[in-house]
Formats: structure tokens, C-alpha cells, sequence
């Protein structure tokens, strides 16, 4: 087992603290499991109070000896009930509060409201987004775990080229995956920042299937085995000449890795060939072209653009309703981190971001064929972190 | 495929449009998926508005088509982006609410505050208890879907009975489990509605690594193979003459079954033999004594005094500061549902109420032995669901 290093705790919450200063806030009151994980190194149930300045306060509701083993925050401290939150912050010298942010964007409303009662602040601030801006630069130890986790997609890619045959059905295949996945140390979920969004270990795709959209935002979901889920594998069977889009995400130390490709058994047609070709220049052009300093918006056009030139643009990423406005995503300790890769998210590039890219090509009736990758932004382009080859993958018939 | 059976859904939209009438309240406002599939029959990105008296407005935000294709709700419409709600209810004759129910349980502070602006209403109101309390009776539709996840269930215990040895990490076991629920068709993952609240397919806790808390609300929880999730299997080989807990959970249609076995390559010590047999004792007596109108306090004070009258009072549901208060809880759409077999939930048992009971205990450094198994409540006492034997699973030196 492997802690966060105690180094990188104390430059996260020193980042965060010249945040809070220059916004003017005293502190903030982080409640969800993954920012109070970003923040203190231990994933309990607790809330992790951030001053502007000086010490953080992670007040435990259960489990202070784990916290304790885990974090390197000093005041690692039981809270005797939630109840008991403004009494704890007073007794170490918080007493009154002009401006406190929260994580407002994942707060339950009732817990907002409980906050309103039992904590008196002039205003509460949202500050997920300072935070989500904050994760979006990666330290060494991070994209240290980006790479395990491309080790363990790379046996996954691998192990199951050897696996699938036609008649199996989808679910067989994902039920492999996981297999690999939990094998190898994939920490066993995926997690998603955004409201109602939730994913399988991974999409397996076949033919047809990889064109039905769901309630996920991401261009390809599939039909899934019921309505209760619906996205991902089903008991469809797997047949020949025909694209099988496989998504797989696995997560090392909570740093997912998102990768995707693309396998037949025998041939696919022309135009399938054509749309996985382009899949590839645009990944290869981008990679080029994507520095720090260009807008996310522009990295979207050029992607765009390559599509349309092709023809394929009708298919970019989805078709009709369902078309995803967005060729790549953050990645982190959620796979909806930022930067997104988009028209909308004008924000441009700097170092040590680590991006999936996902251009990817929707047939109706026919499938999903692309590409996805994870990358580091450096001052030369992009680094690729994962490791399997950029071409389609040929399963035995 | 399988849509929820037309009937199934305007009988709960009837069953819910009386409480909204009880409590004098306009309607309710869904925007939580799992609460939109059980009224609707899909899940997909959309608002659900259940007026007093008529029909459900379903306003999709993606994906219509599948929504109309799984859903017997007559106006499924395409809301363009959620700033359109207000217009959209207006349309149908919705101009203006007293007061309105919402999901505040789950619903995100800043989309509160979002329908605070949009929406006008003199109150709001949190619906979620009224919500869950309607889940908690379930219809002959939902049972028959925790019959089919049990099936799926026995075929993984009984597999795995041949698959462990010692030598093995947890994590291949784990591995193995989630392979075998998807082949058979678990939907891939098990939903919690607690905030912060998230679970693996399985618990594989061999040895000492039963006995470590974790975050989750739950006597086990494991060390994990990171602080990052810090719940479930790790790479901690199996050995002999130790209890290996397996907790084990698969949906089928949204539904979740969830047991727990404990399994041993070799002999326990007699205090663990015994507290196993008390776990068996717990169960058969709370399967006699459970009818409809038995108060929940008073089953868990069943099961409590039979571990005290073991001596094992100290080991039961946990120890030390993480012991949990309850022995049994409701599962259907998410894993913590109503009812809570707790001291604190007030609340006597119905006909057809379906829930998991497990009784388990732990002993710190050496592990965690006992059984959970679901049940429904009839007139008779409990019926059992689930399908594997109650006894200590022998595996192979």
C-alpha cells in the first residue's frame, strides 16, 4: 500500500491556500471523499477544514487511526457527530467567518442547508471549480500512477486480442476485463465528478451496439443488458467484420487511466478503415500541435476540421442528437476532470495536464471505430502515456 | 431487454401522486437517475415532473427516442437545455406551485439553488423519505428480479468455492467474482445513495484484512490496495486456517442482491466456528420472529442479545469505535435502502418489505466470519431469497 508522499500533501494545500488569500476567503470546508483525498492523502469520512493560513483541520467522523496512517496533516482530530463541527472549529480558534468556500457542485442540497444553520459565515463561495482547476496540473507522483495505469490497460488490450472470438457475447469480454483489471490492481470503480454520471470498469461494443446512445455524456454508450444501466456491454453476441469498440478505464492510487481501441475479426469496410485512419491523423496532428499556451477551443477545431475535410463529420463523435461537443477530457482522480476539449472551454494548455483524447467515428446501424489516448502536455507537445499501438486490433475468427 | 412492466409503473406514479396529495404538495420534481427509473422505467438525462393528479411530464435532456422506447410515461418531451424547465411546465398548464417536492438528499446545492432561481415556488419541500418509503414495498415484478440476481449469486459463490486457494491474493479472487457477474449479466455496478457512499462488486477480506474499517458504513470494509478507495480486496495472499469473508453483490434490472459467505482452506479456531454459528442462529431466529408489524429496534435487539448471550457482544457488526448499529437494511435500486434494521429506525415491518440480514463478526487481527443473506417479509416470517448454503465454505489446500 502506498501513501501520497508527504511532500506533494504540503504543495497541494499550499497551492490551495494561495487561492483562498487571493480570494479573499478564510478558509474552505471540503466534504466530498475525493477533494478531502486530493487534500489530505486519506479517503475517510470526515470533513477537512483548509485555513487561509496555517494548519488544516481534518476532523474525522469514523476511523481516526487510518486518517492518522495515511495523511500527513497534523491535526488529524474525532468529530464526535457532524453535529459537533462549529464547537471543534472554535475550540481551534475559528470563530467567525466572513467567507467560506464549498464544494457546491456536489454538496447534497440538505447538507448545504445544514451548513446554512449550524455554521454562521456571511457567505458561502463555490470553490470546486478553483479546485478542479488546481488537479488539472499533474505532479511527477501523479503521472507517475497515469503510467501503471497504462501498464495495466496495455495487458488488458493485449490479454483479450487473444481471448475474443465471434459468438461470444459482449458481456463475456467485459467480464474478462475486469477480471485483468482487479488482477493487476485496478482499485476496483471508476469515479465521475458530474451529477448522475456513472461508468462500468469499461464499454465493449459490438457492431450495432456502439452507435445507441445513452444518458452518459461521452459519444458512444451502447444498449447495455437492461434499462436499469443502460450503457455498456449486453448479451449480444459478437460476429464478424464488424467494428467491436472496447472503452477500458482502470484506476492506480485513484488515477484513472481512459484508453480505447478498436478490434475486428476479419475485415472492416472501407469507410470503417477510413473513419479509424482519421481517428489516427487527428491524434497525431494534435499531438503536434497541442503546446502549452493553445486554447482548448482551437485544439477542438483542428480535430473538427480534419473530420469535416474527410467527410466524416456528420459521424465526429456521435451522431445526430447524441453528437458530443468534445474530443478529449482531464483525467485524474475523476475522468471528468478538466481541461475539456471543446468549443466552450476557453482555457489554453499548460504543462504537466494529462488529457484523454478520444477521436472517435459513430455509424448508425453499424458501430463505433477511434482512438483514445492519454497525454502529458510538455513544452514540445504531447507525450503519449499509454501504450498499446494506434491501429486496429485483429481478433482471431 | 427487459423494460419494468408497464402497469408496474403507473401503479407507483398512482402510489406516489397520493402521498403528493396527502402532503398537499403540486407535484414533485425528479432530477435524481435512480428515482426517474423507478417512476419511469428509464434512465436517461432528463426531469421528471409528477404533478398531484394527471400525467407525468418526462423532459428529456438527451436521447428521447430511448426514453419513449423504454418508458409507458405518455409526454416524454425534448427539453432544450434545463433553462427551459419553467417554460416547458408552463406549456402544460404548470404556471405557478405552492409547493413542490425535490430529491435533497441527493440533489446537488448548486442545482438547488439553480431551481430556487428558475423555478417559482413558495416552498420547497424533500420528498426523498416519501420516496424511499414507497421503494421499500416491493412488487412481484422486483422480486422476481432479486430471484435472478440470487441465481447469479449462488453460481458465483459455488465457483469461486473451486477457483481459491491458498497463495492467491485477494484480488484474483475479486477479479474472478466480477467475471462471473458479468458473464452472467449483473448490470456492472452497484449503486449507494448516501453521500460519499461507494462499494466494489465484492469484499474479498482474507485473515486480519476483515477486521479493518474503512469509511464505509458497514462492519467490514478491508485494507484495499490503496488509500484511494481503501475498501475491498488486495494484494494480500490467502492462507491457510483463516477466514476469507467474501461479500458479493450483483444487479440485475436495478435490482441488488447481496450475501456474504465466509470460506477457509483448512479449519477456523473454535471462537470463530462459534461465532459463525451464532451468525446462522441470528438469522434463523429474525427469519421466525420478523412478520409484518415487528418494530426494527426490536429485531436488531434479537440479534444483539444473542451475541451478548454468546459473549461475542464486543465482536458483533464491528468492533471498537467502527462496531456498526445495524444488522440488516433494504436493498432494490441502491444497496442502502429502507428499512434499517437499527435501534434508531422506528419503523415495523410490511408485507413484501425485501432486505439483507448480516449478521457478522470481527475479531481485530484475526478477521471477519458470519452470513448475510436477503429476505422478504410475509405473513409467515421471512422468506429467504437467496440460494447458497449457510455454512463455512471449504476450499482446497
Amino acid at each position: 500500500m502506498e501513501n501520497i508522499p508527504e511532500n506533494e500533501i504540503h504543495e497541494r494545500i499550499a497551492r490551495f491556500q494561495s487561492i483562498l488569500s487571493k480570494k479573499n476567503l478564510d478558509g474552505a470546508l471540503l466534504m466530498q471523499n475525493v477533494d478531502i483525498y486530493y487534500f489530505s492523502g486519506t479517503l475517510q469520512s470526515s470533513i477537512l477544514f483548509i485555513p487561509r493560513e496555517g494548519n488544516p483541520l481534518f476532523m474525522s467522523l469514523k476511523n481516526k487511526e487510518r486518517a492518522r496512517a495515511e495523511s500527513p496533516i497534523r491535526n488529524i482530530i474525532s468529530l464526535n457527530g457532524k453535529k459537533k463541527v462549529a464547537e471543534t472549529l472554535k475550540d481551534f480558534g475559528y470563530k467567525k467567518f466572513h467567507k467560506l468556500g464549498i464544494e457546491m457542485d456536489v454538496l447534497p442540497a440538505n447538507l448545504y442547508l445544514w451548513l446554512n444553520q449550524h455554521l454562521k459565515t456571511d457567505l458561502w463561495e463555490n470553490i470546486s471549480s478553483d479546485i478542479l482547476r488546481l488537479r488539472m496540473i499533474k505532479s511527477d507522483y501523479e503521472i507517475d500512477q497515469f503510467r501503471k495505469a497504462s501498464q495495466i490497460l496495455r495487458t488488458g488490450f493485449l490479454e483479450i486480442q487473444e481471448f475474443i472470438r465471434p459468438g461470444m457475447t459482449e458481456l463475456e469480454v467485459d467480464g474478462r476485463l475486469a477480471n485483468i483489471a482487479r488482477r493487476e490492481g485496478h482499485m476496483g470503480i471508476l469515479r465521475m465528478r458530474g451529477w448522475n454520471q456513472e461508468i462500468t470498469y469499461a464499454h465493449v461494443l459490438s457492431g450495432e451496439s456502439g452507435a445507441i446512445p445513452t444518458f452518459l455524456n461521452s459519444p458512444h454508450g451502447g444498449a447495455g443488458n437492461t434499462p436499469a444501466m443502460a450503457q455498456g456491454a449486453g448479451f449480444r453476441k459478437i460476429k464478424e467484420n464488424e467494428p467491436i469498440g472496447i472503452d477500458f478505464g482502470v484506476a492506480v492510487n485513484g488515477y484513472i487511466g481512459d484508453q480505447f481501441r478498436t478490434y475486428v475479426a476479419g475485415n472492416l469496410s472501407k469507410k470503417l478503415e477510413k473513419a479509424h485512419e482519421c481517428s489516427k491523423d487527428i491524434l497525431e496532428t494534435l499531438s503536434r500541435e497541442a503546446k502549452p499556451g493553445t486554447k482548448c477551443p482551437d485544439l477542438f477545431e483542428i480535430a473538427r476540421k480534419i473530420a469535416e475535410q474527410e467527410g466524416l463529420e456528420k459521424y465526429f463523435m456521435g451522431h445526430g442528437e447524441s453528437q458530443a461537443k468534445f474530443v478529449g477530457h482531464g483525467i485524474g482522480l475523476e475522468i471528468d476532470e478538466y481541461p475539456v476539449i471543446t468549443p466552450g472551454f476557453d482555457i489554453a494548455l499548460k504543462e504537466s495536464m494529462v488529457m484523454a483524447i478520444e477521436p472517435k467515428f459513430v455509424f448508425p446501424g453499424e458501430g463505433v471505430v477511434g482512438l483514445e489516448d492519454d497525454y502529458i502536455v510538455t513544452d514540445s507537445g504531447l507525450e503519449r502515456i499509454t501504450l498499446t499501438d494506434q491501429k486496429i486490433m485483429q481478433v482471431a475468427k
